[in-house]
């Protein structure tokens, strides 16, 4: 059986999550966070959740185990099977990572967990975000889902980036990311309304105030 | 036929042209550089090189490009065939364009283009990239490719990466990235002593005393 290690606040571990959930695949859970312990490490080389443990091994990076998802259970289709289409997908799934996501993180410790962030910091994230939702806007189909009429991995890196790259954009920047551009609030209250979405939302709320707690402690 | 636009100084136009020679797959070369222009941000959303034009429309983001060519040239491939192990394929590239490409980039500005980059980014930066050679070496084979015995898109990253993120280890930090790694040295010698990788190497050397004084001209 599939082992998805990671917990239920980190965004990327409930991108790996949904993927399972929606392909039906059999799996179970290890709640555990990130570590740089040697023993860890052996697991996830760079020492981040989620992996994904297989019977032949551990499986890292977000959309390394969102193909492997793909490749390996049955259900419903998060890839489309034209390879230009599935390039389309992936490429959609990339700039959400890269220039939205990544920007959007650099920025968590101060909206989040009550640090500071340099301003050159916030600078170049306020600028990166803006350019990357331009993108995404650009080449998203947003009809309904972001690559087309099917849900595929695009919707998972969008639907767990988009929320906190808008909070940064609200707390720290006074923009909302989302604020003209109705297509996306339609894709989340579609996205929102998926059990499967729904219940991990559910597990999310119910570990974040001990998660806030934890992070608070480590700044101490 | 396959057209593929970017620029021979461009090391991830370069990580796509590899492909294209090894898989020996009939395109053509666009020469063109990164804009923001209209027009060009309709061809690559985010206004980057490289991006490759098909039949059927373009396509964004180097490892998108290299899965795609994976998928519908022939040739050698370029990922394993058993899920399990394209997986660890995939991982060890995009530990090498997260960990390692990425906190090299934003240094290039003052190694490479006579410009500053903040202190406070430079620190990071050296930080990241020792993590993430790291990542490579507890995760990474070496024997003698960066996944086992044969030449995967994880070398592809690796060889178009590592050399300049060893620059900017040795400008900035004082630190050779490969000093005590010879596995890692052992794999360049290997890898450049392929003709694909010498004919992509002469094309870049022939742009990059033009390329240079270009940027130098663009930051006055």
């Amino acid at each position: 059986m599939l082992r998805l290690h990671g917990f239920a606040v980190s965004n990327y571990f409930n991108m790996a999550k949904l993927a399972l959930l929606e392909k039906g695949a059999d799996f179970e859970i290890n709640t555990v966070h990130s570590s740089q312990d040697a023993e860890f490490l052996a697991k996830s080389p760079r020492g981040k959740v989620p992996f994904l443990e297989t019977e032949q091994g551990f499986i890292s990076e977000t959309n390394v185990i969102l193909e492997y998802i793909e490749e390996t259970q049955g259900g419903k289709a998060l890839l489309p099977s034209d390879p230009f289409a599935r390039a389309t997908v992936r490429a959609l799934a990339k700039e959400v990572e890269l220039y939205i996501e990544l920007p959007a993180r650099s920025c968590y410790p101060e909206v989040f967990f009550g640090g500071k962030v340099e301003q050159s910091v916030k600078d170049k994230a306020k600028a990166d975000l803006q350019a990357g939702v331009a993108t995404l806007r650009r080449h998203g189909s947003f009809a309904p889902y972001v690559a087309g009429s099917e849900m595929t991995i695009a919707d998972i890196l969008f639907l767990y980036s988009i929320d906190l790259a808008q909070i940064v954009g609200k707390k720290l920047f006074g923009i909302d990311l989302l604020g003209d551009w109705p297509e996306a609030q339609a894709l989340l209250e579609l996205l929102n309304q998926n059990p499967h979405v729904q219940s991990i939302a559910a597990d999310k709320n119910a570990e974040m105030a001990a998660f806030i707690a934890a992070m608070a402690g480590q700044r101490k």
